[in-house]
């Protein structure tokens, strides 16, 4: 499945591309550089095949609990179920992200509608629930985020409510529109205000940490290093202009 | 503060003087028995003063995590904000009910805004997240029920998204307009179609075990007393018969 | 209700009258010299009234989680259903422990049957699950102890599965017949073989202690008073014997 | 070590070769028709190698916490020791399912052990506790699930109580003799007395979901094939027709 | 015990007597304005006797898991021993503040340790753990904060490591010197280079509140009344200078 | 990176190299049988790439929470910040431990120290709460250990407060120099004084153990087998002595 470089009103054209390349280590710091403290999400990893980044912006499934009268299988034939809805109108290039209140009782999607979202172009999936079918999933080269397998379907915990309203997932705050963005570490929620300027900073920060790793491992000490000095700047200024010519 | 009996749109006149006559033990038995399993709000209590049962009709207001951006003081000054919004637009006779994502590392509502809502004419007030200036509250007879105390204000730990939408409450969902019931034990939640037989059920329940609990005191055995058999019932009328009468 | 001094098989007739004025916090330090460090029923406090101390061999109660098909309302009409024959053949002067895997999200008693088991002379009841009714509960002058009110019936979370086997209750072990003591601060459980030389050493320890602290009352510091030194257990030995002389 | 299809007292034939073939997901959902909602165990996955799906009924070993006088080392000694008998006594095919309390602060088994099981002709290993030696068993064919690797062995934490009694395993009731299911998701518990019409269903649910799959890999919209309308249904009877014919 | 107005290094005269009278709500507030998020010690409340706000700078304790062949009774014949060497220097109108990592499993100080820290001066106790004989510590007035009651000796979990550095409680830093308050809903850390201007803003905003309190009493909406408009705010000050006449 | 055998002050010269040979298993039962229960780290597993044991004594690093104020950026401009001096400062062959509390929001070192550490010839990296960098930690030889991976700087969470103090690491105590064992199942921390006994008497337990599996696989049952009875051990010599001639 080829991930088309969508352009996403209000984004620079570049910053998806610099945003596949860093790591969410990274924006987690320069979110701190703005004061942003609570942006990774917690409890989640990546359950589909290792791959680049996964990168878009969200669009929000929220989930309550389920409730016996209401949930039942019979709710899966009327197209307007918000879980199905969401899936079938999640735009291509997006994220669809899911608030799943943290519970790993049940799964919040499976290997079908997994199938479906990656057909229908959509960028990756985020919940801070589970899924089931994570031995199918585990192959699937479309990124699946979430906290694991669990076998139950999602109306053992879940009811789906609605989409595209702010939601909280794995504890940090995600608006519809906020750019995603997974590595294989986990994932970071880059408010959308923000996104352009961030992605440039990212990308700067790599370079120079790329350039301080080499030192690091050709012996130099943390001092002077990391954070670099004037002397080290220096260096790394040279570094990379040679860079920038190849 | 007197509060009155409202009458609600949708219930029964009686329903709701029922229900304040009957325990959260005795609703939870009847809902058990109509399949629902999952309505006791967990990890919640009185933190008012002890009184009558808290019963109303739920109002929702959603929290999500709050983003160091966004939810700053100045907020407030907005009386669209949802939280502010949800005190001032409860209908009387209502219960406020807060979704808190159990988070409680922070206030969902302090001192200030609970006067307001005893003002106002509000049923109550439930929140799986805490409030803030539970010393003052403890004194008060407006009922508040929650996590406990915690003195940060809402803003460390939410983001007030918006209000009269489905939530969870303590691992419960919570549909605008189900019936809440609080007393000295907990929260329980009746949805809204089930609520005028659930009352009349559990009235009677209550009637039956408080002749059974005197069976008992009086030296019978739980075989034949609890559950009730054939003689045991016989009895029951007869003493139902005579209360009647007085 | 009056509580009997009752005599129990392999325990030294004073035994039990020697746990009734010792706490909880000494038993833990006797036990800790011998060798055993894991006594104290983690997350159980009494609900019921304030009193003298539970003290009573342990008679057991065990609960796997519930199934839909099996745990029905109609299983209590069996006299045969362990929770209920519990209730009716613990002998009297014992404690009935229950094993709850310390999931709270229903109760293992209510109102109802424990005032069946105070009529049938028990000597309290322990669980590391919840119980109902406790408002109610909150008058009784029966000692329960337990991790708080939940609503639900049992058969929500709970199903009896046997008795009198040995089990774990609030992460200890216990095994029919050890000696259960509970006190305002929580609950102990004492190894029968030797209740009665703790029992012994503990009321000894309470005595020293109660000499310590109007020493440390009185302003001596904690170095040769707590523990104490040779002369601070010389002046004991004369309080002590002015006071046997009373 | 090659599994024989065991022939189970109890049930049909093909039962346990159709529970080979389909996957826990299926089975949940399967049991979610028939109103049980609890039987995925929580917090086990697999830890030794890949493989087919564990099936077999379940013989069941019961931990409460362990205490220090009781359990040393040298219990091990005693050949009728719980745990060691229940490892030589489990019959050929069946799966030794162990109660730990989900406590993960010690192995509930180990290397040694679990070779001795798979010797024996047992099926399997289910433990909602740990075991140790888990890079040694990482390299199994035998299955072994359990919450991961925890170096100190059980007499830490567990004391080996009885089999063949229900026990609670991940959150789930285990009866002996239910049949549980295991492939690399997780864990599930199929009550003995269904066990034949679930794997019925199952195995022809996996079918139409096979299809389904197809259908949405080639571009069909959830609404109309999952869950699939008459058109969709009538489409999967010639495939099914044309497959069988193969 | 009469507690003396200690004046304090390092703060203004009135800055204790000002933190008595404000509740930790406000404070968190104020230090929120100044970018302060997590003040508020988690899962700790006061089980001595209601009483006045402790405030006093922090004396801190750290403790470390304890080891079976170190932390054996005798530890506490030397006086150089951690724990009671903190309590017989902790200065007078100082609160000791233990680190307990959160660890409820056993006491970090009962009732004798707690008497004497009383007749030495100390201002108060603060613990994320628990300590032992609440029942009688519960009549104290010596202001004493932890998570609860929990019968066995500190070494059972705890290794008394050092005095006297920086310390984690309840989830938030404390470093020596920074001043405590604790009111009827918790305990709060106020950095002690900002503690001065805190305590004055925190009177300050405790003066308005009240004036809204009685505005809300009164019937006067949120918007406007809280946080105050320009109206409210003149209101304000005629009521404040009424006030300050008498 | 090649590991040299260094010799450590107080260990005999052996004593490293055996326990490069022995599991964490076979560890935590010659502790036991010393009288040590909680030896294994909760809660940590490597995320490096798989390799021979960690062996090597502990240098110790402290965090406790951070707080806004004092934890910016250019804290790691001052070379004496203790995070950055540990790297520095842990002598070659040790194994630099860290305390985070167990709080995996944040991580306590990233890919640059992590590779500073190794070019520096420590002997590997254990700590209780998470790394940054994981995908690309996952291929580096060098040990690392840890909750997981975390993208958060370790400022979010974590203030640096002291180096080589003793510490709690995953629920267990860490002395400076304690001898610290890592391998797949996890880490084990020996007390530095009975590191060279428990060494020898673990390569036995594995030689012993060894043998058993080999009896295992070929048939023999438990009893008598594991743990040996006299026969066994007699074989056992005779397989010991042909391989020593080996």
């Amino acid at each position: 499945m080829k991930r088309t470089t969508t352009t996403i009103a209000g984004l620079a054209p570049t910053t998806l591309e610099r945003l596949r390349l860093v790591s969410t280590a990274t924006l987690t710091t320069q979110l701190f550089k703005r004061g942003l403290r609570n942006t990774f999400v917690r409890g989640v990893h990546r359950v589909s095949r290792p791959g680049p980044n996964l990168v878009g912006p969200a669009f929000t499934l929220r989930n309550i609990p389920s409730r016996e009268d209401i949930d039942q299988l019979k709710v899966f034939e009327d197209p307007e179920h918000p879980q199905r809805k969401s899936i079938e109108t999640v735009p291509p290039g997006h994220v669809l992200v899911v608030d799943c209140r943290g519970d790993t009782g049940a799964a919040s999607a499976g290997g079908i509608l997994l199938a479906r979202l990656e057909v229908r172009g959509a960028a990756g999936f985020v919940s801070d629930g589970c899924v089931r079918d994570t031995p199918e999933i585990a192959g699937m080269a479309f990124p699946v985020y979430c906290a694991g397998g669990s076998a139950p379907l999602n109306l053992v915990r879940h009811h789906a409510a609605d989409t595209q309203r702010p939601i909280g997932c794995g504890g940090v705050a995600v608006y519809p529109g906020d750019v995603i963005v997974g590595d294989g570490e986990g994932v970071v929620v880059v408010p959308a205000h923000i996104a352009d300027e961030v992605a440039v900073d990212a990308a700067e920060q790599e370079s120079l940490e790329e350039f301080v790793t080499a030192e690091i491992r050709a012996g130099r000490p943390l001092p002077g290093t990391y954070p670099p000095n004037d002397a080290t700047r220096a260096r790394y200024a040279k570094w990379r202009g040679r860079r920038a010519k190849k």
